[in-house]
């Protein structure tokens, strides 16, 4: 019970200005700059109606709207109940869980408008970022990488900590993504490097960096009850349904969606299979995990992301998945106690093995693919198409794009590693309001409950 | 002990001949009803393969099913999931929060489809209704008022109760939606006035007029336990996901769907920030509260309803928002004890502050930026097309729009609080069922359970 | 306490290599046959450009899946939410509900996908099935009916059991779906016939064989607790809401869809009036049985499944609707019960009420629909379009039709039954690790847990 100890014993996580002042400086400050930065595009913009006529557009069912609106609410189910449901299966910190996650997301999804705006969607005739449906779309995907990352510091930090960490992410984010979709012009449609890498790297370099060697005090609840895992499934299978859309809601219009839709399916479909086997096979009387089964089927949607677009035929997207189900669980049973141990890195929901892994074998598989297209399985016209071998680009040929792609993934890594240390040392900072080790894990902290004594004793496995 | 007291207790809750036969009868007419009055409309009916080639349509895309399909789906999910999850907060009565939503809006949907549709699909040629997919959204629409109410009365009425309220809900509803939107022509695409204004204030009136002196008798149950507020966050965050699909699902073809989604995921985002800015910033150590963040967060959807299809820009739906969650978790905190101790109005679910408050503020919002339009920011065609400044009401101009759009916020206000007080005294009759106070909030009065003793022990908080 | 109770103790349940190896096996033999047989079709393929400019299509919107993707993402949640929530209601099961589930569906989406492609979507000019959307809705509508048999045997069987029913259940499917479709030419858009018949009956055989005369040893878990309830609610309504799209998703483009979800929508109203009245009319103080309210209130979208993307009528609906809430809780009421004591079919979820009696009923009412067909109500182009009588098929008439639908309800009822036996005696083997009588609908058998003993004394009801 030495000087760190106490130190730990007098943390102050009461939040109560902290929280409040920094919701309401962002908040405003959001206002501001969308009031001076951001405008509808012309097909959320009254003046459709005149462009529809001038551009000869024959039906309102062209706008764009139309193409990705299904797919964004999808998108936008797996953000705020996918990520959110996932993370509830602690005993004790399902609030923090879907509530932070809620909190975080509605923040980052503002930033990220502004972020990727300023990269993608300014329009230089007036300066202002013009915003329609696919912008919604990128901001959810934004802070998907952010989500991601919580994952690993997931009961170990404060709201503060993590708008912090969002605030940081989506910049990072938005710098990383435009070099690697404008200036190496790599193709990324499901993210499995602008997302999953990014973001599994981004958030385990910060938990690394915020280690905490006597975690163990509050052991007894970093552990599911019966129930909390029931919920957790409500986001595993939220995820697991709407990856297909994920994965294809911005794929180029037609074929794109089309094949981006199936092979997300397939290679989540293969990747249940594989989970399943090695959990049970991994377990002394074959039983299986609760965690395998949350998060490691959903491995292959993450893998197939960056190649969901490119002719990887249907039974390319099987093996993808095949393979990650299996590298994931083991993931889960050997790697997982490693990186506590030996690196330092605690990772509360095992991102490493849901994202990391998965996310890097994603980008490889799409330098691959990317390098191995040819003209007679793309079409002369379906390769310009898939590639965007157009404008600046047009010498680009796939094997010149695959090494493209290939670079694609380590800047990724770089931004991810190379950030979270940034921010995890940002985040040490005394003033945060983080819990003591013996609170974490605990909703206790910072919500307003009424747990029962009996009722935690209960549930608790002291 | 009095009097009052001994009635009390000699409730009969046994609504063994009342609900079925209630439910029987109802369903029976609604048949006889739909058998002569409602038919398929040209777009659902066998006939659209002709029609298509008379009028020149050059592909079933253009049906109108594709253009509000997936919006539909969205808003049947808050409908069912969204509001019933989101009662199920109380520690015992989730069968009665789902349960009883779930037949009122079963209910509710086909009763609206007749009274609707008696004002606005009526085919005088032959004298029936032709329903198509909008008519599936405003009967879900017209729902959401009496779901709505039902958050007033939550665990204090019988279903038989609730029933009533919807049939006088649904009718009420659609004369006044018939005032708001054709006689005085104005325009609400998310139902700012005609759904939040008007159900929050009925159910409110009803409670009013339905006050329990004594309801401290069942206080120990009018409460959340840590899963059931876990559940109500799945109620939560369909609603709160889906609202861009609700805002925009009656909206026009092309850029008005895509502009209200826009708007409304704006308006949301920022609403989630300040209402958790609030709660921290009003609990004594800073730690939020799960029923502000339950609800509050949704106050921005609600207040955006109105204007979500207008020009009302992406700054203005975050500034609608961000007033909106701190005024609504202020509600929570001052108004809800001030308006049962003062009013003697008991709000189960605190309507009065993700409904009835944002609502109007909706309309409010709603009138300013019609009266502000102008040709400039809208252009010609666009003016018209938005506001429908066309055949009887072709002369009409920005400024007098924002006058009628504030009377159809009176008009609502009228209808919610006027038709309240009557179903109300309707309701008062003994003869409904209701449960006495001891018993309220309580599933045991209308549904089987097998809850043991030591479960509900533990669960409760004496 | 005599043999069989010994022999019964010695059940082996670990099933350590069995799973590993059958997932492992047919994960790969899903690979070797996709990889000979599956390919993009054109609508998913790079080649789309190109055949979009060789068909002068005017637009990419009219690529199928805009038409049907929607749909399809409301299927998918229906078979792996709303089938793997709604068998929660078990106290001690839903791990093995919703996991389960999620196992067997993976697995037969891509068995179905093979052999409904050979059936359905092979090119005989190269030898390959060609996917699109529409092929990845029929594999999950053909998992769906698997997903019904496990209802029966819920609780009662080991996973490798489970697998081997959805391999035969899947290959049976898709030889009757032919034999119906297209040799008899039937149509089942919402596959009253094709899947919930064929399914129900399929179950219900395979539960007769494997009938366990000393079940009652494991009663005390054969029930649910009162959250257990709640999360079946999830189930039920993801169900419930989603029909429309399910009875819709592979009905003709335009009015065909339009109409097919019109009257779901209808019919699944009408049925939860019904259900409540009859579960508060057979409960002696009239409560409502949470069993009734998550089955038989779906009961209608199963018996409007034939019938739905004909000229029905709205009313018509609402009839179907009205009689099946009826019968199908009289089923639970009396007809469950007196299967299990003198026909000794077991049936956990009561499939026989929720799927067997309203699919029959839906081909009944799917065959007179059909034949009552006229020229006047459909025109004559509606006519020829909706019931496809083209090619080969151009002679044929409503009243003939008619009687081959029933035909198709007859070889449904035939596969369902006789296939069933046939793999229940495959799974009466003493093989595949089935629990005990006295370890059935429980999870610890196959899932690791970390359950207390006070938390289970707690649920349990002895």
């Amino acid at each position: 019970m030495g000087f760190s100890d106490v130190c730990n014993r007098q943390k102050n996580t009461n939040i109560r200005w902290r929280l409040p002042a920094v919701c309401f400086v962002w908040q405003l400050s959001m206002i501001v700059l969308f009031g001076v930065f951001v405008r509808y595009n012309e097909e959320s913009d009254t003046h459709w109606v005149d462009y529809r006529k001038e551009k000869n557009i024959t039906s309102d069912i062209e706008n764009d709207f139309y193409f990705r609106y299904p797919s964004f609410q999808d998108v936008h189910v797996m953000i705020f109940v996918g990520f959110g449901f996932l993370m509830t299966f602690l005993k004790r910190y399902s609030f923090g869980a879907v509530g932070f996650n809620f909190l975080i997301a509605a923040f980052g999804i503002q930033w990220a408008l502004l972020m990727q705006g300023w990269f993608h969607s300014l329009d230089y005739t007036d300066g202002k970022i013009k915003i329609g449906i696919e912008n919604l779309i990128n901001a959810d995907f934004c802070v998907a990488g952010c989500l991601i990352a919580y994952g690993a510091v997931l009961g170990k930090v404060s709201p503060v900590q993590l708008l912090v960490m969002t605030l940081f992410g989506v910049t990072l984010f938005a710098v990383e993504e435009y070099i690697i979709l404008n200036v190496l012009h790599a193709k990324d449609a499901g993210g499995s490097m602008v997302i999953h890498t990014f973001g599994a790297y981004y958030g385990l370099s910060i938990s690394w960096v915020l280690y905490r060697p006597d975690l163990d005090k509050s052991k007894h609840l970093n552990g599911s009850v019966y129930h909390s895992d029931v919920f957790a499934m409500i986001g595993t299978l939220f995820l697991w349904m709407f990856w297909p859309s994920f994965n294809s809601a911005i794929a180029d219009h037609g074929d794109g969606q089309h094949r981006a839709a199936i092979n997300t399916y397939l290679a989540l479909a293969s990747t249940v299979l594989t989970t399943v086997a090695m959990s049970s096979l991994f377990e002394k009387t074959g039983k299986l995990d609760m965690v395998h089964i949350q998060n490691s089927t959903l491995a292959g949607g993450v893998a197939v992301g960056t190649a969901a677009e490119f002719m990887l035929s249907p039974y390319g997207s099987l093996i993808v998945g095949f393979f990650c189900g299996i590298i994931s669980t083991m993931g889960y049973i050997y790697l997982s106690p490693f990186l506590e141990e030996k690196l330092k890195i605690q990772d509360t929901c095992g991102i490493h093995n849901l994202h990391a892994m998965p996310g890097v074998i994603g980008g490889i598989v799409g330098a691959i693919t990317a390098a191995a297209a040819t003209n007679t399985v793309y079409g002369d016209l379906g390769l310009e198409n898939t590639f965007d071998f157009t404008g600046p680009f047009n010498k680009r040929v796939p094997t010149i794009q695959g090494g493209y792609q290939a670079a694609g993934l380590c800047v990724a890594l770089c931004f991810g590693i190379g950030g979270g240390i940034f921010v995890g040392l940002v985040l040490k900072l005394p003033i945060w309001g983080d819990p003591a080790d013996e609170n974490c894990f605990d909703d206790e902290i910072y919500w307003e409950t009424c747990i029962k004594a009996t009722e935690l004793n209960m549930h608790s496995e002291q």
